[in-house]
């Protein structure tokens, strides 16, 4: 095969930056939450954040898969869509700097941007300019790459705009036929809510492997707790896995059920944790690795972008994988908190 | 009188990153030198030193020597002309936050740039994006403003495009008529050689204060020493200033010479040092200080921001200033180097 997965997602630029509470209020932010913002507004943000800006890099849910990914020594290609100017010429660079292919479609327009604003108490402000990327179209797919990878991984972000949606759908399709294994993350419990109907459906036709955390999976399967939604979701794909924080994640095929526990690490910030959780399972899944060792080098990926800042590891302990791989037990390489 | 000085330059808004000799190359820059940038070279480059930005704040020659005498004590009004966007916000702000009125044209488009890139051995390389400061207009002249200041201050880097030489032709007719002084900076050696004759039929005509480097002095009047040049232009104008970097500066008005020491400071980056020495100048000009006095207050000035990186002083030691101000010696204020 020639790529372990061909990833579909949203082409957001992250812009992070240091600010303060004030400037928040003044770009009328709340703290710890995530707004969409228009072209205008992001035109006037950026340039009042300048010299405050720590970090410039291709980023946006499906990205942060692939370049974890990459980091375990899996291959990967992205597709998505970008703009003309100089952000989406970055975000390819990015993306290829970091070994993955790019198959980026591109149009007249701003590429995607997410500026990430971390205030002194570490807290993380995220206003999200979509911008092409929600021009996505089944022309952008490299179809050929698609049907010689592993595995196909798309994001429910992706339901939010008519296009992309049918590109993805156009794409699940061409997997099923060409015998790609299809993965599917929730997202995002308000987009599970919007488009509840079509994603069971999705995924009972299209999707092998579906992953979301415990308040996705409950709204989706309308069950209280992670158990009964992790029975429902494996009744409707191969294998459903559902995180649950700092209690771990549940990884259910058929009837067998991995109760994966976390890594006790001290929390930090959580952004980007399921991001690394699917890279995880998407090496173990993709290496052919049993499931409960797929799922603890999961659970230890994610450990590690919680102990930190930012969506992702600067430097992954590949040895702490490697132990793992061999079957090794998830408290030996857990550092303690 | 409103204000002291009523200023016109570009209005460029500087954004200075600490950048690699590797990046200035893939820029195609060479170390040291300024060049003239296209919109689309700026686009390209911002975007790729977003997380090296140190500062972004409205610069340009005039400006910052408005905002040096703004520092002095002393009151201002800037006109310039600016795009629609956010640099040009910001740029009309920052000049506001500084006590200055920012009296700015606009018009659809982008606000001129000026990129500083600083090289790890202090080198200090521009790029500069004229954008929309090269459509200064006659209607854009704050006149009323105009006429309530002591002083018009002009650079001869707006001889290079006609509608801007047009208006501070304009400008400066309407400060003869009000008696309102005019002083003007040769800006660039290069500026000078392209404008001679006209510059010189202006000078004769309109300028009360001259204001240039020795090689600029020295290119206007076809001499070969300062001394010589200061002669010249001094039967030009009212006031002839002279500059000579570490060799000090000469004030001449009719066959009265004022030979000013220069500070003996560590010379860090000369940038700014031509536009810091004008802002004492002007400081003391318009204070009706006699013109020993001000020539030591503006080497003063320039000797401080020679001591340190980029083109302004983030705190003037007004004690000092006060010192000179009474009379005192320059070698009693100047740090040692």
């Amino acid at each position: 095969m020639r790529y372990d997965v061909f990833g579909m997602c949203n082409a957001l630029f992250d812009i992070q930056a240091e600010v303060t509470e004030a400037q928040l209020r003044e770009m009328g932010l709340t703290k710890g939450a995530m707004v969409l913002i228009d072209q205008e507004q992001q035109r006037r943000m950026v340039p009042r954040i300048y010299s405050q800006i720590v970090n410039a890099e291709p980023g946006g849910s499906g990205a942060n898969t692939l370049i974890g990914l990459a980091q375990l020594g899996g291959t990967g290609c992205y597709t998505s869509h970008v703009g003309d100017d100089e952000h989406g010429q970055l975000y390819r660079e990015g993306l290829e700097a970091r070994g993955i292919r790019a198959c980026l479609g591109s149009s007249p327009g701003e590429t995607g941007i997410c500026l990430v604003l971390i205030t002194p108490d570490a807290q993380r402000t995220l206003a999200t300019f979509l911008g092409r990327s929600q021009n996505l179209r089944l022309e952008d797919l490299c179809l050929e790459d698609l049907q010689a990878s592993r595995y196909l991984y798309a994001t429910a972000y992706l339901w939010d705009t008519p296009c992309q949606k049918e590109t993805v759908q156009a794409a699940m399709g061409v997997a099923n036929a060409a015998g790609v294994r299809v993965a599917l993350s929730l997202s995002d419990p308000f987009c599970v809510t919007r488009h509840r109907d079509e994603l069971l459906d999705l995924i009972r036709t299209h999707v092998d492997v579906l992953f979301g955390n415990q308040t996705e999976a409950e709204v989706l399967t309308d069950t209280d707790n992670p158990h009964d939604a992790a029975r429902v979701l494996a009744e409707f794909s191969d294998v459903a896995v559902v995180t649950m924080d700092a209690r771990g994640s549940l990884i259910r095929q058929g009837a067998v059920v991995h109760e994966i526990p976390a890594c006790a690490v001290k929390a930090v910030d959580t952004t980007g944790a399921g991001d690394m959780y699917a890279a995880g399972l998407l090496y173990g899944l993709t290496q052919g690795l049993p499931l409960d060792v797929t799922g603890r080098i999961a659970s230890y990926c994610a450990a590690q972008v919680v102990a930190q800042i930012g969506p992702r590891v600067d430097a992954l302990n590949l040895d702490a994988v490697r132990h793992l791989r061999a079957g090794g037990s998830l408290f030996e390489v857990c550092p303690p908190p």
